[in-house]
């Protein structure tokens, strides 16, 4: 993570240590923490100060306002996804729709594990404000690009023909977006492992592999 | 839904009409519903009384605080998911664990979709007092014994090997939690549908049925 501290090249030797949050970076990830550990409207800019250990003025030279705070978060998060998006889909051009999605599918939840705090944050969007009701149209402008794959897998015969295809996408952005409430970066499982858990567990189901069915 | 003025005997036609809500079921329904529209810390008595077009002292009459309401709705919730884990288990007692649990699966979304706005409320809860970890306990109480299945069942070799248990009992959770985010009751899917289309997707996944492979 570049922060504009190190970007002076001052030597980080000179940095007030345990004092960490003077730059820009800092002070937007703390706040994203606070928002999603309280609640927005329960964070004021004190807080923010309290929790960096700076002044409100140190805070207001980076941000003008709480809600310039939450909208460079969910610019975060919507920016991850859409370009993840966009990337799987140039990527997969011309293939079979099922392959498009599953590739979809995967960049989205990469995205996700690598912008926890960011998604967690856009995902719990109520839409109380212009912001946010903002935020919630660029979020569903992004779902409707994989429902969009759903319904052309389906329709190529490459999705199950019993269940209703827009069913079919709540279930996988249920699944996906569970993530923000249980995947933790460090274990175990890193993004590319979840990505590929995720997506087989969604195609191919819990069950065991049959015998002499190669999948 | 059986309420007090119901169960009083007085005739309907005597009941002021336009304003329901003089009741202890009503009071808690709309707490409910502005719990979860504008989250429990804004929502005040007050709120709650204009909303039902009564005196606070009228809600006071039914509930000693705002916390009796959370309270009520969320043992609502635990109960009702209580209730039918264990109504599985005693269904199926004997059986192989892939059955028990896929059992289970089924009840626990009939039971969210039957008591959809007081299971959304329950999942929203953080912990912030005493009330709230209580739920969560016994959340995760519930939780457990659905998580237990899932390593029988693994054990048992009915489910697939190559993903750890845990993270399958996360990823049927996040399945069948998201319902709170896009099941509305009264559309062309009822419980019973959603619970055995959210099983076979969980089980059987989004493929097509191969030919010659019997499920």
């Amino acid at each position: 993570m570049t922060t504009d501290a190190t970007s002076t090249g001052a030597p980080p030797a000179r940095r007030p240590r345990g004092r960490p949050g003077h730059d820009r970076e800092a002070v937007l990830r703390t706040a994203i923490d606070l928002f999603n550990r309280r609640g927005y409207d329960a964070t004021s800019i004190s807080d923010l100060a309290a929790e960096l250990g700076v002044t409100k003025s140190a805070v207001y030279h980076h941000f003008v306002s709480k809600e310039a705070l939450l909208a460079a978060a969910l610019d975060e998060a919507l920016e991850g996804l859409s370009s993840a998006v966009e990337a799987a889909s140039v990527a997969t051009d011309g293939e079979p729709s099922s392959v498009r999605l599953r590739t979809t599918v995967e960049a989205a939840v990469r995205i996700l594990a690598d912008n926890l705090p960011a998604v967690t944050l856009l995902l719990r969007v109520r839409g109380n404000s212009v912001l946010e009701r903002s935020a919630m149209e660029r979020r569903r402008h992004i779902d409707e690009r994989l429902a969009v794959l759903v319904r052309q897998a389906a329709a190529e015969g490459d999705l199950r023909g019993d269940v209703d295809p827009d069913v079919i996408s709540r279930l996988i952005f249920g699944m996906v977006n569970s993530l923000t409430d249980w995947y933790r970066p460090g274990g175990p499982m890193d993004a590319d492992a979840l990505a590929a858990t995720i997506s087989s567990v969604l195609f191919e189901g819990l069950r065991p592999v049959p015998d002499g069915v190669v999948r």
